[in-house]
């Protein structure tokens, strides 16, 4: 007997007709013994619904009243899943953020969990219930209600897993488990069965979209075992733990792969100053410029200074939705910055090779410019880190440049595994 | 400067539009100089919604979470105001029912209020804020959501107007108060005033939809005066307070008016049981039997014995709802009641006089019942308490019946008052 946090997102629970698939799956885990703790996020479309609503009124929403806005799309859904678990015989409660002990700070939309003290959770299972509880809200000190912001189910999952010292916490999404690469893009991409939370946290951050990062870095701190898997299937999905060598005994004793996976993102932009005097100082004065434009840079490159001018070329990437405010911060900083043409370029694509066996195999990044050259793939920009070797390419080669990176580290399975069982996205 | 508590139903926040016309209404009242604490309901159709969600998962919801389920519609409502209000640079902060402190016991789906302690609100008030608070919605002493009920918005507004001490308990709807007949049916009908609760209580009793019974109870228990209004224009409504007597002094000290309206209601059936025992406990052992199956029944004649056959038929009105389920549990009990013959008649129609001024007006039932016979209108049925007469008649005599009577009583106005500004209801 186990004690089973199962999250599931908005599109698990888009209609009736889901919700009551939902219903059966948390009802077939509590019937084989385990006890069960359900988290789940707004149904489908509501909150942006509920976001359109508001956008009708103002576009300045005072942060309090839109948490109160947003939480009232778990409300409706944790209410019905609970209703559709009673229909099949099974008590259930629902929860809502306070009910549960999700205790945060007071940063309205995006507040962090201070503490969590599911009192009223722990109470249901020991009376045999299955507890729902709402994702992506807590309360604060004042007794408001406040959101988690992005991710925020996935982290309520595992602040609940992790408080109720669970057994495991199951992420349930359309696909079956964390995968080589985007099965759009290729389509010969294998599931992955283990994996360790600092692999997933550089997938997660270089553009994998199943897990978010704030919820893998909580499993990590907690040491709770993620099962990330269909909402469709009863498939195995992928595994995240402390590390490979944590597998089960029966599992073969066997090297961990060198390379977990092959990630992608599109959705950045490159902004170039061209022509900055390559004096002391000009880096950290432009990045003040930038951090108070609230943007969030990840590569950087300087280029060589040209002796002849005494001047050079600073790059760097960032969110595309950031992109706007900060050429206009640049903008305005001319003329203490002193740069003589500013670039902005949405047309790139970042491939990240990662892995934690890459540590110990020296050769990796030699074999992947190979690779990438091979496919006639021209290289931009390069930033590593222990586990993960990073490149940005002109954004209509990306696809291309997975597929090959792909095949030459060996991830190709012999047939599709890959499934999309419901829509698009989570 | 006063403190106003004004509640605005499902049809005065039926959209974006709506919200921001009763956003600009309580500014208006705040720039006025009052402190102003505002009870929404759920935003037009989302209860009705929400219900259809729920049906299409079960019929036999468990009744905390359908609480939890329907809360979620004020939440919105509420919200969405604080930010309307907001736009136009005035502070609101908008309260759960839990927040707002509405404690009531653990009736899911229709329980009372057993408290209420406003402190946030008070303190909202204090530093200038307006407060919104979720109408329909409490808290019990376990720390789940409760709803009141039908008409718990207004019973939310007066609770709170009661123990914030508020010099007016403003409830807005469609039309420009109470009038002394539908004015659908009677377009010469006349707003009223000022009545008293009791007789409020008559006619909401007697099917006038404006104002709910359990609202205008508990305002008569601690004297809230209440003012019914249009959220569509800023004319005066109906003020409904303890007697006529406490008009303010500039008012013409005059006689009320005998006759406050005439109330009709067209939702009620009429169960004949014929031929039954005319022997003591013959009526009380019927009406166990009705009482069993929940019936809410109203008027009850008893024929005249034929001394013949020492038997009687019994009649009484009930809400056709209950008609069905009623008809069954009588003739599942033949046997004992040993009646002859079971008639439901569902093409009746009620209409109630209501006036204070009556108790000391000799002559009122006989001039009623004049004017019905003048109009050709039959009846089948009376019943009288002290401040009101009603009458059963055919249905389709009903709109002639009311037409008839106000005309007799003097109630017609010179040109037609009424206007109806939104849709139908509320």
């Amino acid at each position: 007997m186990a004690l089973v946090v199962q999250k599931f997102g908005g599109s698990s629970v888009a209609d009736a007709a889901s919700i009551q698939r939902v219903a059966r799956r948390v009802v077939a885990t509590k019937e084989a013994g385990n006890d069960v703790v359900v988290v789940v996020s707004a149904m489908g479309d509501t909150t942006d619904d509920l976001l359109d609503l508001a956008a009708q009124i103002t576009d300045d929403a005072p942060a309090r009243e839109m948490d109160i806005l947003l939480t009232a799309g778990e409300r409706i859904s944790m209410a019905v899943l609970a209703m559709a678990i009673d229909k099949l015989g099974v008590k259930a409660r629902s929860y809502t953020g306070q009910q549960a002990g999700l205790r945060t700070d007071t940063r309205y939309g995006k507040a962090s969990i201070v503490g969590v003290v599911p009192e009223r959770v722990s109470r249901a299972i020991k009376d045999g219930q299955v507890a729902i509880v709402a994702g992506f809200q807590g309360v604060n000190e004042l007794n408001d209600v406040t959101t988690l912001g992005r991710g925020g189910s996935d982290t309520t999952a595992v602040a609940l897993a992790a408080a109720l010292q669970a057994d495991v916490c199951e992420i349930y999404t359309d696909v079956d488990g964390l995968f080589t690469a985007d099965p759009r893009i290729v389509p010969s991409a294998r599931r992955i069965e283990r994996i360790t939370y600092e692999e997933t946290l550089e997938m997660a951050a270089q553009g994998a979209k199943i897990l978010h990062l704030r919820a893998v870095e909580y499993a990590r701190r907690y040491k709770v075992p993620l099962h990330v898997r269909s909402s469709f299937s009863y498939k195995e999905g992928t595994w995240v733990t402390d590390a490979p060598v944590d597998a089960p005994a029966e599992e073969e004793a066997m090297e961990a792969p060198i390379i977990s996976g092959v990630a992608h993102d599109r959705s950045q932009g490159k902004i170039t100053v061209v022509g900055v005097p390559d004096v002391p100082g000009t880096a950290a004065h432009l990045f003040e410029v930038v951090a108070a434009a609230d943007a969030n840079i990840d590569m950087i490159v300087q280029n060589v200074s040209s002796g002849a001018t005494g001047l050079t070329d600073i790059s760097f990437t960032l969110p595309e939705a950031d992109g706007p405010a900060t050429l206009a911060a640049i903008e305005a900083a001319r003329g203490q910055l002193r740069f003589t043409e500013l670039r902005y370029d949405d047309q790139i694509g970042k491939l990240s090779l990662v892995g934690a066996g890459m540590r110990s195999h020296p050769g990796v990044s030699a074999k992947l410019f190979g690779a990438l050259s091979a496919a006639g793939v021209n290289i931009e920009m390069i930033s590593t880190s222990e586990i993960r070797i990073s490149v940005v390419t002109r954004a209509q080669d990306l696809d291309p440049a997975v597929r090959a990176v792909h095949t030459a580290f060996d991830l190709d399975a012999e047939e599709s595994e890959a499934v999309v069982y419901g829509g698009t996205g989570r």
